[in-house]
């Protein structure tokens, strides 16, 4: 009965979930802010137009409708391209701004196991910052992800312009180099070579495509893979993503860092550093990010600009997984109101509750008490006889 | 050009307002929590089902959205509905619970005042609760806005049982009191006059039903309204709504109630009192809520239910009006990196970050101070020749 199912991909976060999912929130939100960042919020509906166009995100992938002139709305996307169109129409200079939304991924097939709506908390860094943004927002990232309370993790960085450059270098067309992006991105290596059966590529750009997925891991990578390149913006890109590693190196985060030039793009819309967050014993990553300089242009100006958003889902995954996850609190106090005067309830209860959960039982004295000892509650209160009767427990166990 | 526009109805929150609206809506969940409700969150997207059966809502208000499997879906138009479902199908007896989302409301007129997408922080106490639960439900509203910075309301309660008694006793078709209803609810006494035009009544009912507009104030109300009525129904729930203001005046809550039978139902489910928040310069209602006793039957398990929903833009809104709005907080110190060992300035800023907001400036040291004095900042740090160099500044004005 449809009344009471969820549709495919859509869930309820109940007590002790939401509990949990708030905390990483607002521990992430913390982390974000004391960097500097100012929290901004965008609707769900956009047109249609803003993700899609030049190719920013695939049209098959966004939940469609159509508004009451015929105009075709999307469910937001991507909190990254929301972004920069509030920054193109409001805001110049450097800004950092962040949010904290649900972001929505149209899947036809119901026995995905993916959501199609999923929590997102993302930073980004728009207006001139070059390499030091770029290292701004990753040293935020591990920042965020030990806030959140995981310990071992690693932030995977690339650079597109290495793959770009490889595929410039053998003469792929312009309009296929995305294609070739996705399966290198999937790792799907048959699907590579498939593609190569189809175009007409060297044996050269063959061999430096194909140990694209191997390149991963410390600075020694960046050596191998400037044996495998021969261009200008693979060299460059290379020099970039060096220069940031060994930054972070030096800051104390090598533990949290690593190369992969396999990772050449989470988003179509990334142009040059990109990075992401993953962590044994969840498939995806926790958080996807990058340099996208071309973002605002097509929105009306040009802006640089980089950030990241964290998968908050995958990240609760890994946190219930290490042990990391509370029960939602229990009450502190739970009363019963007998033959009281309203006032005398009124003032205790506001007292109390400055700095307790106090929780009203609608019952006797035996059910308060009852009550108490099932959810492991350390005070009760009685309002009777006009007067207020705390009565301290144990406090221990509870299976609420 | 649609990539740079916002579909009508829909809005985007920048710092400042973003700030307001966190702060409103977290000082009220933190209200909520005092009395022992646990937050949960619910998807964007349900079946339309959920929100149309038995009349709950009106078809015409919502998003619709065909799945892949051709069944319909509807943006999230209401989330007590939400909340009934997820109780009836993973909870029992007495349950507390609030949530914090928003909501969507299908407009086709362009020109509407009105938003498409709300945020709303709502509260509901299910599982039986009788009397006190309303007057529990009631208090929690008056604290909620208290908390949130609002001073000069009132939480005015009705009872939808006094209509419904009057409408019976008169021999309104069950099929046409919802529509009579909501020209009550409107105050469209013009419509009003045209149903009693059209439904053969009697006078004595067209009397009854022209005064209900006029019936709010103090307890002085109630003898008036028992004038007007003859049933057992409308005398019930006068009795039930004078034992409820009774002991909210007793409890020193009277200046923030008074009586309004002009009320009879925000939302089609209501069975019981009803009652919402208002203030001057503010033309709809803060907070809408009531007691809606038959909402979870049809999802399948009969549950006495009561609860509320603060329209967050709204209460944003008055508390602008009354000056009671900050500015989101400027950052606590600029920093700026020259020649500067990374350790050293990872160190530092882990530090500063524990308790401050920490910016960086991407420029010299003219540029950081300039920043410092236009933002209003207090301490500039400059990392440079290997050493960290403070600089306490004023930290006033600013014009960010």
């Amino acid at each position: 009965m449809n009344k009471v199912q969820l549709p495919f991909g859509m869930q309820d976060y109940l007590p002790d979930e939401c509990y949990n999912k708030d905390k990483a929130e607002s521990a992430i939100a913390s982390v974000f802010s004391s960097y500097g960042y100012k929290k901004v919020s965008m609707p769900t509906l956009e047109y249609y137009d803003l993700f899609t166009a030049d190719g920013a995100m695939p049209g098959n992938k966004l939940f469609k409708l159509t508004d009451t002139d015929g105009s075709l709305l999307s469910l937001r996307a991507d909190g990254t391209i929301q972004v920069c169109r509030m920054y193109v129409t409001s805001m110049k200079g450097v800004q950092r701004m962040y949010y904290c939304m649900d972001a929505f991924e149209y899947l036809s097939d119901a026995n995905t196991a993916r959501d199609r709506e999923f929590a997102q908390i993302g930073a980004e860094l728009l207006g001139s910052s070059g390499a030091d943004g770029e290292a701004e927002v990753i040293t935020m990232a591990v920042d965020a992800l030990l806030a959140a309370g995981l310990k071992d993790f690693k932030i995977e960085i690339g650079h597109v312009g290495y793959f770009e450059g490889l595929a410039e270098e053998a003469g792929i067309p312009a309009d296929r180099i995305a294609e070739l992006k996705a399966l290198v991105n999937k790792k799907d290596m048959l699907g590579v070579e498939l593609f190569f059966a189809d175009a007409d590529v060297s044996e050269t750009f063959r061999e430096s495509l194909l140990a694209l997925p191997s390149l991963f891991g410390g600075p020694e990578v960046l050596s191998r893979a400037a044996s495998l390149c021969r261009s200008e913006k693979s060299r460059a890109a290379l020099g970039s993503l060096g220069a940031l590693v060994d930054k972070m190196n030096k800051a104390g985060l090598g533990q949290y860092v690593s190369i992969d030039l396999g990772i050449v793009s989470a988003n179509n819309y990334y142009t040059g550093v990109v990075f992401k967050g993953i962590c044994e014993g969840v498939g995806s990553s926790l958080l996807d990010g990058g340099r996208y300089d071309k973002l605002c242009d097509r929105i009306g100006r040009h802006t640089e600009a980089v950030g990241f958003a964290v998968g908050v889902k995958r990240l609760l995954t890994a946190l219930k997984n290490r042990g990391v996850w509370d029960r939602a609190p229990k009450a502190d106090i739970a009363y019963m109101v007998g033959d009281c005067d309203p006032a005398l309830v009124r003032r205790t209860l506001v007292r109390l509750r400055k700095k307790n959960r106090v929780v009203r039982i609608f019952g006797g004295e035996s059910e308060l008490l009852e009550y108490c000892k099932r959810r492991g509650i350390r005070s009760a209160v009685i309002f009777d006889a006009d007067t207020a009767t705390e009565i301290s427990l144990s406090g221990k166990g509870g299976d609420e």
